[in-house]
């Protein structure tokens, strides 16, 4: 039997919740969501980026769980459920245990063997659908877990919306090839988008990159929020949308570049940076049809790379003049290796390198200094640069990309911004936005069947690697953006069904009437399966603090039972979110209700 | 609104549900419920004690964790949820994170500051309790959580029965007094009797020690197993039973020694043992009403102690030499200290300990050897025995307790056996049987409230400490433990409330009309409400597959679709657990099985 011949709820009493509520803002929390939550006894944190659910937040939580389960289900998914402490020998078969670097909780048991706490299980469920699967008429297979998982973030922040405990659906599909993934890969996508539309927020579909997962087609569901981490952009014209992270500039066409004069350098003393060279330039070489500019000069920017296994790279970037180094943005490009500028000290280590003259003479792997060269996609072939050449003030001038230097490749590092063009349509340009990252689903193709070796026979008994989708939601964190996007002046104010309650009883008096007639809609209501938030107290706790408690607790609905009963017979039912009063006959108060939240 | 609305089920198909039955047993399963629960497809292991639930363990433990919530939100217990992931601080305040040996998981974030994954959260519960609470008047509360533990056993063992990761549901009182703890104890206790006799299978409640816990009053709920790990006693006259660990010997009486020879020793050669020992008194010194016996020796053994922080310690313990000692036993006395036999080696570090000889003389705090000396109630105050003169071949006779010597004092270590008087009654003796520890219910006390400084403010307005009790259920081994006591031969065998479906229907046979016949039954079920796992499965899968793999999985309720349907329009309906088999017509079938269900 399902559970569901249970009809009646539980009335949620605030004289035995445990819950208190705060009048001051905890010190550490940086974003409104994060204060109300405290405030409103919905978590505690435990440690950094650790939290504690209190009653109220775990309703929250598992009511999102409940959607997310839904929705997994109605797509064919099958719940199971992983170890969080995990052996390392299969994150060595694909090379995570190191390159998720110190971002991975890692422990030995009592006799020095080696574990880690699950940051993510792809290994995991590659290996048991190894262990059960053996044939393609096995496949397709969506399977999926909702679980805590372990991630040491250098900068735990914002409460739950980057924590190093935290609750995840994460799937995965198994299919024998392209055209499945893509159907799986599909299927999650419209279960993704009924997900995010029963949450009730607003969100955004983007591009992404794969990073660390690897794999190809990647996109990542935002929630709209000012707070947000991530970066998006969208075009005004068509339906394109990225994360700047994956934004890819239309390179232009190769520049015909028989009539360009030779490259010459000059003397270009007290240069050292953009608008100083560009003062220089419009003095000394003035132009008749238009004036230079920062974007006619090459930069190139020196950064220090961190490899997972600790190792350290010099790169140097070329962009154009106006537009500086997004290193999240490149970053996203080199995950999971990690970008830091480069410093003074490290700089001096490369004598070729003359601060503020640095130019494509001295850069490349094949160069003096030997450090790797990519450019910006607008640093295209047949271009012409003024830039640094590699000797104190001095710049060269009509140097012109593939005839005057190569670079080792291209990378998308330059920043985006907005007004940009569109990479997709003609005529659209970028805005960009910040959201936060709600869930993210990857086709990761056959990199982890291939390092797990996850084969099956085909239609003709050959052995072929099964291609896999990689598809996750952060439940817990789904609880901060939520929250972040509903929340007002006031307080919290959850969508109907994902609240803790559905109706937030507010006993407004000391008055037998009163407490008598909220003690039986309270009744009636939890009878009718609507689940009450009944604020029973007495004695000190006044009508004021009541009201504002259920402003900041944040239910939908919020009844006043007060002097309005033995004047008209009436309570006061109030939306919380506009903030809407009517008045209801006590004796249809349930009735009208049940008809709210069933609606 | 509660999720209660959905009234119809989901069919589980078994020709995609994923899940492959074993016919070979697992090598490494130890008991009967582990073998089964793999080859049935519930589970899998992913590193020692660590497993992996399969879509039909997952529902049998959500399943048995849904009881357990309904159980704790009956008696106002609140649910909320701690993280696994713990920060030292608290766990170093009340002594555990020493206490717990190597039984801790510990671990370090990328800062060097340490954690612990939690084997239980009482200094969590407490500083939350601290954080929120500060008047009697919030008392008494019941706070509890369903959630994933950590213990880094030392042999962890059949399957799930003493895994490493587990799922527990910890709960936690409150009081202002020890009144209040008596009642909250009693009424988690009412509930562990509601939730084990939900569950469906044989179980005791037993007198329990506290432990590393602390605290006084507790109690045990073991599963009847002979797998089990506990040995428990019960009186075959009176109501007593108790963990073998917490049996307490009824001390005799002391016994008056005027009139006692004086004690002398004499050349017993070559009697290190107890038997060549009693040979020698007999023949020796003949006694007219009696022959001498093991139990007028007195034993005395030497064991080796670790404690939590490495440390070693040698303790002797006196026994009478009819007895053993039981290493659990004087375990379950000194925990978290470990015990193990003292090797031959720390024994010749001592030199007044001669081996076969060892006497009171030697043993003691105050004595030449420093060791400390305890001895069973039954070394009562004035008994006389023969026992070692710490001289090779030599034995000291009518040595009288409190007159030729004083242990340090007195401990439970002589093993409990079949037809030993009960303890609590005047002519019953206890029986000996084997269990499953399931739950484990604790009166703290103040320990941690003291440790972590939680106090409220009494009806006076004085600060008082509070005082806690502890609830443990171990949803995770119960799986296992009630898959142990309702296998039989041929497979597991779920009570109704617990199994991952309430009906599973086959489908024998390739004929249009039985597959029809058998999808249109799944899809009655399910739209009653019912869980039907259906192998619709055709091709390759013979009747017989189907049958075996319906016994191993072990739903309550069989039901066959095969050639009774053509012949007399009937199917068969099978009793998993009594095999009795009815033929129901096809048309009523569905009204039949709701009504069984239902039951």
């Amino acid at each position: 039997m399902t559970a569901s011949t249970r009809s009646s709820a539980r009335i949620l009493r605030m004289s035995q919740l445990f819950v208190r509520t705060l009048r001051e803002d905890p010190v550490d929390a940086e974003v409104p969501s994060h204060r109300l939550l405290v405030r409103a006894g919905y978590i505690r944190r435990a440690a950094p980026g650790i939290y504690t659910w209190l009653p109220l937040g775990l309703r929250v939580l598992r009511n999102i769980e409940a959607i997310v389960r839904e929705e997994m289900d109605g797509i064919g998914a099958q719940e199971l459920s992983f170890p969080a402490l995990l052996p390392r020998e299969p994150y060595e078969a694909t090379g995570r245990w190191t390159e998720y670097g110190a971002n991975l909780f890692r422990l030995q048991d009592r006799k020095g063997n080696d574990y880690l706490l699950g940051p993510t299980h792809e290994e995991m469920f590659t290996l048991v659908v190894k262990d059960l699967y053996s044939s393609y008429k096995d496949l397709p297979l969506s399977i999926y877990q909702i679980q805590t998982k372990y991630r040491d973030e250098a900068r735990p922040r914002a409460g739950l919306l980057r924590g190093r405990e935290f609750v995840m659906k994460d799937s995965y599909s198994f299919d024998i090839d392209d055209a499945g993934l893509e159907q799986s890969y599909q299927q999650h996508r419209d279960a993704y988008v009924r997900i995010f539309d029963r949450l009730g927020f607003e969100y955004v579909v983007v591009k992404a990159t794969s990073g660390a997962m690897g794999g190809s087609r990647s996109e990542e569901f935002l929630a709209k929020a000012a707070v947000g981490e991530d970066t998006y952009v969208s075009c005004t014209t068509c339906d394109y949308a990225a994360n700047v992270e994956a934004v890819e500039v239309r390179a232009p066409a190769p520049v015909p570049y028989d009539d360009a004069p030779a490259a010459h350098a000059e003397q270009t003393p007290a240069t050292p940076t953009i608008e100083t060279l560009v003062d220089h330039l419009n003095a000394e070489h003035p132009r008749g049809d238009r004036s230079w500019t920062a974007g006619d000069t090459l930069k190139n920017v020196l950064v220090q790379l961190r490899h997972p296994s600790g190792e350290r790279e010099a790169l140097a970037i070329g962009v154009p003049g106006d537009r500086e180094v997004d290193l999240k943005r490149l970053e996203g490009q080199l995950e999971p290796i990690e970008v830091e500028p480069m410093d003074e000290a490290t700089l001096r280590e490369h004598p070729a390198l003359v601060k503020g003259y640095i130019g494509p003479g001295v850069l490349g792997e094949e160069s003096a200094s030997g450090i790797r060269y990519l450019v910006d996609p607008r640093v295209a072939e047949g271009t012409r640069w003024v830039t640094g050449a590699d000797v104190d003030g001095s710049h060269v001038l009509d140097l012109v990309v593939g005839r005057d230097f190569a670079p080792d490749g291209t990378i998308e590092a330059a920043d985006v911004r907005s007004g940009d063009s569109c990479p997709r349509c003609d005529d659209g340009v970028l805005e960009p936005a910040r959201g936060i990252e709600m869930g993210h689903i990857f086709q990761l193709g056959r990199k982890y069947a291939e390092a797990l070796d996850l084969q099956v026979l085909d239609e003709n008994g050959k052995l072929v690697t099964v291609t896999m989708g990689s598809y996750g939601i952060g439940c817990s964190r789904a609880v901060a953006a939520v929250a972040e996007g509903t929340l007002d002046d006031i307080g919290l104010c959850w969508p109907r069904h994902i609240a803790p309650a559905d109706v937030h009883l507010v006993a407004a008096g000391k008055d037998e009437s009163i407490l008598a007639a909220a003690e039986r809609i309270a009744h009636e209501l939890a009878g009718a399966g609507i689940e009450v938030l009944y604020d029973d107290r007495v004695g000190k706790v006044s009508p004021g603090v009541k009201f504002k408690d259920a402003e900041l607790i944040g239910v939908p609905t919020i009844v006043v039972v007060g002097r309005g009963l033995a004047e008209s017979g009436e309570v006061e039912v109030k939306d919380r979110a506009s903030g809407e009063k009517t008045a209801v006959a006590a004796d249809h108060v349930v009735s009208h209700l049940v008809d709210l939240v069933r609606r």
